[in-house]
């Protein structure tokens, strides 16, 4: 008898988005010539910052990445093995990949943040925002340690907007008794969508009183 | 009959209190040409910072906001309301008014917190850093996400003494029998009554080894 | 019969460690031009920041500072009777005297870091984190509160990674049932050894991608 090991999909998507938060801080660490020491770090930061940040704020223990050890053992090995290949890298991953990989992290994470929220009892619209928070603070932290305003808040895209209103999808979804499985995908497949379609058509809300 | 909804003369400080935060933040984000998820967040971070910080410090929860979701509701319609029309209402309301309702904010937030940290069994010492810790860390934490250095820790005004000095005046006050609302209003009052006189007699405190 | 005060080994360290973590925040505050409240509370993050974020993390209280309020206090005395003399300390007081004490300090730290992550259940390779994350982040939070790309990120030199090196050998000589406190000595000089060796040697990791 042969034992398969169960790989589901929500650990192949959980990793992949780490690995596309990680990424996103090798590349912003070694923009700023950061050694070794601070591209770990950064990487860190970007991958686990936003759920980090939420757990705080909800109380909940363990964290997610003291849960999921090996995704913290993982990253530690990628900051030393590929970070040196950061140039490389960048040539054979297209803008374009970074881009879906990114999307589809941040559908599950937002979904996920709201879920945990509504776990510990969260009313309505602070779970929404927890969502947003999971899914964009990660980002946000990794440009605070780089010394850098962060971009979600200023280049005008409306990623935080995408996420926004998948949380608010999911909640709705759930509040006309769709089965939570069917919610939380459908939620986490439609902010993917948005922010697929947003980046595609380059759309950007203003500037306040600009 | 007539149900008169009760608004305590507490509830109407802190909304205002919450307002000004917001409002500080609605400036710095836009002077940083923040978009809308920006001036949001950094509002946001600037009402409820300081309060947020000590929370976690006291690992108190649920959070003030989370705890009065309504603000949290409240803050966010303002961003999306006010803040486009943030020139023309600098235009009415002076920097006077907003230093007084600034003032009776640091005030009220700071002697809350002092109270919230004896509350949470924590020593005198600590108890007064609590409190000025609530005073004054929604603006650090606004500046740092604006990457600035914090306004409060270099602009040489005491803005942070006059709430550390009025914490300890609340502690002392307790500490010689004066009944605990006569204390809380007393020494909030001499909070903002310090703040607006330095402010007044533009008093600043002198750079060490400068 | 005299009663002699009982002061550790481990007291005289810790408080060695603290003033030199306050040192180096009065420094950078002092560059930056700060006043007297951003004195203190740079000095307060520097010396007390790394402590406080693992004990967040680990969510344990009552805090390091809050349990030893007397370090606190003595932080607050120092702040207030010797920043202004920091240029004449500077004078008496050699970088080989700070280097030494702040390598004594991530020894100890970093190791007292692991123990209580190991305390608190964590696994293996997020205790070793834990060390590194309370010897380090003192530092990194004063420099991203002093609007700087943390030092310890860009310098290129390995103190972070003695600390790691450390942390595992104290994680490993506890695996081979060596006793407790021998196996904290000896790691924690080991790492107070290696920061010095590679300080003496002007030792460098290189940047990734570089």
């Amino acid at each position: 008898m042969i034992i398969v090991p169960h790989v589901s999909l929500v650990t192949v998507i959980e990793v992949v988005a780490i690995m596309v938060g990680a990424f996103s801080g090798f590349v912003e660490a070694r923009r700023k010539r950061m050694d070794i020491v601070g591209v770990i770090i950064v990487a860190f930061i970007a991958a686990f910052g936003g759920g980090t940040l939420r757990d705080i704020l909800l109380d909940k223990r363990p964290l997610f990445w003291v849960q999921h050890q090996e995704y913290t053992i993982l990253l530690f090995v990628l900051a030393l093995t590929v970070s040196p290949f950061l140039k490389q890298i960048r040539h054979i991953v297209s803008e374009r990949m970074i881009v879906v990989a990114d999307a589809v992290g941040l559908g599950l994470f937002a979904v996920a943040g709201v879920s945990q929220a509504q776990a510990a009892q969260m009313p309505v619209f602070i779970a929404a925002m927890m969502g947003v928070i999971t899914g964009i603070f990660g980002g946000v932290l990794r440009d605070i340690v780089c010394n850098e305003v962060p971009m979600v808040f200023r280049d005008g895209k409306p990623y935080a907007i995408c996420a926004f209103f998948g949380c608010w999808m999911y909640i709705l979804l759930q509040y006309v008794q769709v089965p939570a499985d069917t919610a939380l995908w459908t939620s986490a497949a439609t902010i993917t969508a948005l922010r697929l379609v947003t980046w595609k058509f380059d759309l950007r809300v203003g500037r306040p009183g600009g």
